[in-house]
């Protein structure tokens, strides 16, 4: 991540398109395995934040306030690039995950099918990951 | 795709959290490369109608329509999976893309970094794949 470099960060997000709640979807995946491990929304300022630090920042809806990835858990997001789509109003998180993407211990939030059959091994008790 | 041979497709549903507007996020993925390729919505009839034929069915905010991706460019998404998160409240599609994913002639619409850089090659001038 270069763009705490750039001299106008403020210049990277003039383009993007953000929701009526000041919301972008962010995709995140995995830099080396290309696996997708979760879906998420950042606002204004969890980007510039993830841009500053190089650490993934996101906007929690449920909880009404921004969040470090892995502040509790310490199941970080190193952010290696981001990408935005043609119509610059969904963003790629590239990133290095420490541990556990998903609350529930696996890898990937995305560990299901739609017919419910779990295709990920669960890595750790999510009981062990939010003491 | 075997969904379309279950017994009770709309069990497949049933889980499933689909928003105020009866959307559901989907994250398309390129099932051999793994590339993230496009992001949309879908209703509950566009992902019936995704397992019942295999070919990838979106919901068109913009156009308040159903759509099958690739009806009039012939980029067909052929669905080989389809993933949920631990909420059950986003999808990923794993697909086979025919063509562009992207309508700006880009094997997807992730081809530009947040500081504008062009990351992959046009592969079709936008204005042949609609005519």
């Amino acid at each position: 991540m270069s763009y705490a470099e750039l001299p106008d960060t403020n210049a990277l997000f003039a383009k993007l398109t953000f929701d009526a709640a000041g919301l972008i979807p962010v995709i995140v995946q995995d830099s080396a395995t290309k696996d997708v491990l979760m879906f998420a929304f950042a606002n204004r300022e969890a980007v510039s934040l993830t841009c500053e630090t190089g650490y993934a920042h996101y906007f929690s809806r449920s909880r009404n306030k921004l969040w470090k990835k892995g502040e509790e858990s310490g199941h970080l997001q190193k952010v290696h690039d981001i990408l935005t789509d043609c119509d610059e109003d969904v963003l790629i998180y590239l990133v290095s995950q420490e541990g556990c993407a998903c609350h529930e211990g696996y890898r990937s939030c995305f560990f299901r099918d739609l017919a419910g059959n779990v295709i990920l091994p669960r890595l750790k008790d999510p009981k062990d990951i939010y003491r």
